[in-house]
Order: C-alpha cells, then structure tokens, then sequence
C-alpha cells in the first residue's frame, strides 16, 4: 500500500527546509523504489493567514488520513499579538492533542565534525547521545486552567481586597504514565539500556505517580538499568556531566526543558530532529529549531534537522529503517565532506545554502 | 537592638559547615563589635529524630523570634522512607510558608580562581555574576494537589474504566507576582539594570498572568531593560550564553531548576550561598548545596558556601554590608591564597578540611 505522507511547512523558514525534504522524498520514490505520495497542507500562521484558524479543519482531515506528518516549523513576530487561541503554536498543540501524539523522541547527539559549536568542554560532549523521551498530551499543557478576578484572596496570612488569579493544573492519570513510561523502556533496550526517570516527587503529588508508575513497569524490564532524579538535579547534571545519561523519560514541561538543555548540549539545534507518535504507529516528524523568522526566506536555512526528520519517519512510521539508516549515513558524510550552513560552520568555513545542502545529501 | 540569629545546622554536612560560620559570627561579635546573639535550632531529619516532626513547634517559634536564621542542609537517606509530611523537605518548605519567605536571591558568580570547574568553555563564563530571583512561596509548591482513583476517566478519545490520577495546581495572583518582580527590579537597580522575566506565556494562564504583571510593574523601572523568555529557551540560553543575563525573576519551580542550572556553570557549588527573605527583611540563609550525606561527618565539606550565606544575611538583615563585604573579601583572599576543599580543588592541588578553612578565612 503506499504510504501517504502529509507535509506541513507551516512559517518561518519552514517552506524551504520542508522542500529539501520534498526532494529527498521524490529521489527515495524514483531511485530507491519507496512506495510512497504526499500533498501538502497548511498549519500555524500559514493556516491562520489562509484560513482563521492555525489549525484549519481541512489540515486536521488530511493528517488524520496521513500514515505521517512532517512538519517544518510554526510562528512569527507577525503573529504575536493574535488573540491566544489564534496563535501559530497552538495549531502545534491543537494536532498533537488531536490526533494522541503522546510519545515525543528528541534524540541529542554530537556529530563529531561539530563537536567545537558545543558551548561544554569537548571531553565533556565527545560522542553524545542522548534520547528524551517526553509525554507530550498530558499535564499542565493540557490541564484544567482558570484565570479570575477574586475578592478576598488569602496569600499566607495576607488578605488582599482583589486579587487577579490565574492557574493552570498539572495532572495525571496511571494510564498516561504507563503508556509513555513503556515507549522509554523499549526505546532504552534498543540502545544502552538505561533510563533516568525524572520527577519532583518530594514536592509534587503527580510526580509521585510518575514515580510509582515507573517503579511498577521496571519491573517488566529487569534488562534495563533505572534511575530517577528531581528535575532540578536533573537538569543540571545534564550540565556537569551529559553522557552520564542514555535515555530520559519526564513529563510534558519537564520535557520541555530537559530536551532544549540536551538539544543545546550538542551545540548544533540545526542538527535536530524529533518524532511524535501516537498508539497505532501514527507520527508527525519536526526538526526541532523553530521558525527562526530572522533567517526564513534568505535560503541559508540548514535543512538537515528536516532532512533527520524524515529519516525517523522513515524508521518509525513507515518502517523503513533500512533507507532511514541511508539517509542518516548521506547526511553524516555531507558533514565529513566539510559542507556547512552558515548555522553549524565554524568561523572562517565556507558557507553552503539550503538548496546546495539538500542536493548534497541526495547525491550520497 | 542585639539582633538574634537562629542557627539551624539540620541534616549531613549542615552542623560541620554551620559551626564554621558560628566561630565567624564569634569573631565578628568579639573583634568588629557585631551587636549579634545567636542561638540553635532542630529541622529536617534532625528535627525529626528529636521530636517526630521536620519542623518541630519549638523551631518554628525561635524562628519566628529570630531576625535572621542561617540554615545548613536538609535531608539524608535515613529519611526517605518516611511518610512525606515527615519528610526532612517538609521543614523545609514548611518554614518557607510559615515566615512567607517568598523571595529567593540565587546569585551565581564564578570565582576566577575556580574558573577551570565549569564544564562550559571558560570563555563562555569567565566573570560569569548573575542573580536568580525565584518566588518561593506560590506557585505549584503550594498550590492545592489531589490524588484520587477515577472510574471511567478520559484520555483524549481513549476511556480507561479505572485510573489513578494525580494533580498539583501552579496558581499566582497578581499580589504574589508584583512583590516577587518588584524585588527583582530593585535588584537590577543595583547591578547591571537588566531583568529577563521568564515565563511560559504560550501554554499557561499563570504565566500570561506572570508576564502583564511584569509589564505593568516594568513601567515602575524605566531605568531597567526588561525581556522576556520561555523557560525551554532560557534553560537553552543558560547554557549557550549565560554572560547575556544580569537578574532573572521566576516562579517557584522554573526557578528552581534554572537557578540549580546558574549554580552549575559556576562548578563550584560548594562556593555558592542563597537568601530567602519575607516582606518584614526576615531572611533565612542557606548554602545551595545540599546535605551531601556521602561526604558528611569527614570534616572535608567546604564551608565557603555558608559563610557566603552569612554575608548575605549581614547584608540584608542585619544591614551590615560593610561586615558582609569584608566576609566576603576574606574568603575571595583565601580562595587567592590557594587553599582548596576537595570540592573545588582541581585535580593535583593540595586539599584543606572544613575547619582549617573556616579558620583561613577568619584569619583574613
Ligand atoms: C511552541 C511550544 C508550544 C512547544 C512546546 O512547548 O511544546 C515547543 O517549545 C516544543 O517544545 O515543541
Ligand atoms: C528540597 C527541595 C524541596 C527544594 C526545592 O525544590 O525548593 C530545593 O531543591 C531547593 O531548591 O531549595
């Protein structure tokens, strides 16, 4: 059956890195066989502009009819004074929560050709792979929230008159836990077998699920080596010492944050892809380095995070491993060849475009 | 007035360091005159041992009498498997509400002599001095929790006939917004005049509300440069860049994990101090790092950290800075001279224990 394939630009330089893709996708259909169709379609202020809504209904029926999505990014300083709900990210938000996408894989790792854009010692971040795996439709993201004007309100054993409150809650159920928690286990038997669970389990009562949660599932996984931190530990030691870690697993906003500390670790965001899934296989595919509004259009974008991209959806969702190892392989000796966007070349390299990279990697 | 100090060494390291800064508070009484009497106190698990309580009635009554407490470290394996409202934390936290000490000034500075310890590049840190003002009394530490069994709950279209689920609420009135942020622009007013307010405005009604409480009170401080940042991007900029902060002011949890992200691009957390005061300029004071149980009762701890604390405290509670600055000249002399704790020395250099150091530094 072909697999059918949804590309959603979205804003920013997202058009021209999701096009390198296009063509990646077009060489891998006519050279190497891949049964496989796409069409596009639009999200974030793309679908806003065209359609009113960041998430159009017409873009929400064709990903749900997509075997997998890539996306390039959303957002932009044109965008920022839209009401809440009319904002580019939340048509980010609105197609994860929409279609289960709970399973959020943000690999680190340091391409050795890259190793000097690390802002950490070399010895420190020589060789590092680290995978974060983040629930991604749960929590405080999702959670019930509220904001009121309250006569009255008490703050320890002060009362003020009036008070504007806000709030959002951060909740979850064993079944969210579990699902993600498990995504992690097997993800860690496929690479060094250890897992870091992280929490704040002596301040919150979510995290105390969290963590009962995951010491009933290791049980499942006697193979892998598990760990737990607070968040604040956590995140610093990813600091101190990085490959200490193998794989990560936390909740939404921890994931949030760990992932971008991991992801700037490697020194090169340019470099990264991420891959959301839901339970029946189901995933959007995006490079992590957002819109970057002050380079989009210019056509020096780095394409290869996209480019990553495709190759876990390759892997993932059309289990094509085989070619998804080809194409992380292309895109490996680009670098060694000494090939650079302006975003990942050291000073005084020669600086290549978004086209040329992309031409690039297909010609390996 | 003789001012009153309450000294609460609690758990680990915390008596070796604390009676350091008791023999510095006895020089300063006895050479410089220090109007000062100090007395002690039981928390965390040394409170529980005593009186089966981490914030024994008896504490918190000194507490409250005492114009400043100087606390060591909280917590140790013995007690982690305690009920959590017996555990060492809970005193903690729960002196934190009781005095309603909601601003936490985290400075990190890197000391040049211990430049070498960061894991980031030296260029990147070198005269590396930023301030984290966290709120500490909101937030989702304190805000209402539940954790309850819930027939038929919903996932997304997915329903599970029984689940456990668990919540914590991040809620903040304008109230408890606007003193924290007017702290931290007092701040900036004395360093550098620029604050990054960090948030995360796209996804939480808290932090919405967080960040029109900035910009109204910013109109208050034409004088400072205020910005602001998501946390996943200011966890990313700590590490890329930490030189371009000056003050950050956060709530309770992101402050939490990005002062822990300051302290370790200094490397020597064993160097760096905290103060956590009320509306009243009561403070408790505290070195950051922890009760360190595998180190503890060796006398090798390094005391510096506490000494720095009780600079803080001369400063801001008892409005000594002329005593607080030569504290903490003494102990800039002494890390000059070379004299390390195992902590901070670098591999080869000669190590000095607890007391020596403490003596080197009333020695200066
Ligand atoms: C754009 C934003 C809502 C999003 C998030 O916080 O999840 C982004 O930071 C990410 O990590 O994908
Ligand atoms: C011990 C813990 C409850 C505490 C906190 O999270 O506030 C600690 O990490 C801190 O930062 O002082």
């Amino acid at each position: 059956m072909t697999a059918k394939i949804l590309l959603l630009p979205g804003d920013g330089l997202g058009p021209e890195v999701v096009a390198e893709a296009e063509k990646v996708l077009a060489a891998l259909r006519d050279r190497h066989g891949l049964d496989v169709s796409w069409e596009y379609g639009l999200i974030g202020g793309a679908g806003y502009d065209a359609h009113g809504e960041p998430l159009p209904a017409v873009t929400l029926e064709k990903a749900r009819g997509a075997d997998a999505i890539l996306l390039g990014a959303v957002g932009g300083p044109k965008y920022d004074t839209l009401p809440k709900d009319k904002r580019p990210e939340r048509g980010l938000l609105g197609i994860r929560a929409a279609l289960g996408l709970y399973a959020n894989l943000r690999p680190a790792l340091l391409y050795k050709e890259l190793a000097g854009a690390s802002s950490l010692k070399p010895e420190l971040v020589a060789g590092l792979d680290i995978l974060i795996v983040r629930e991604l439709t749960g929590g405080i993201y999702f959670g019930k929230r509220s904001s009121a004007v309250v006569e009255n309100y008490s703050v320890g054993s002060h009362t003020v008159a009036q008070a504007r409150v806000a709030s959002d809650t951060e909740a979850y159920s064993d079944f969210e836990i579990e699902r993600i928690v498990r995504t992690a286990f097997e993800a860690a038997r496929l690479r060094n077998k250890k897992l870091c669970s992280v929490d704040k389990a002596n301040v919150l009562e979510s995290s105390q699920l969290w963590r009962e949660v995951v010491l009933e599932v290791a049980k499942d996984y006697p193979d892998v080596e598990v760990s737990h931190l607070y968040v604040d530990n956590a995140a610093m030691q990813l600091v101190r010492a990085p490959k200490q870690f193998d794989v990560i697993v936390t909740n939404n906003i921890f994931g949030d944050i760990l992932s971008d500390i991991a992801a700037q670790l490697t020194g090169s965001i340019g470099m990264l892809p991420s891959a959301s899934m839901n339970a029946q296989g189901q995933g959007l595919y995006e490079p992590i380095h957002g819109s970057a509004p002050d380079i989009a259009g210019r056509g020096i974008a780095n394409p290869l995070a996209t480019l990553l991209s495709l190759a876990m959806l390759l892997r993932y969702s059309l289990k094509r491993g085989d070619l998804a190892d080809k194409l992380e392989q292309a895109v490996q000796q680009v670098l060694a060849s000494g090939l650079r966007t302006g975003d990942i070349a050291a000073p005084g390299e020669a600086k290549v475009g978004t086209q040329a990279m992309g031409d690039a990697v297909i010609a390996r």
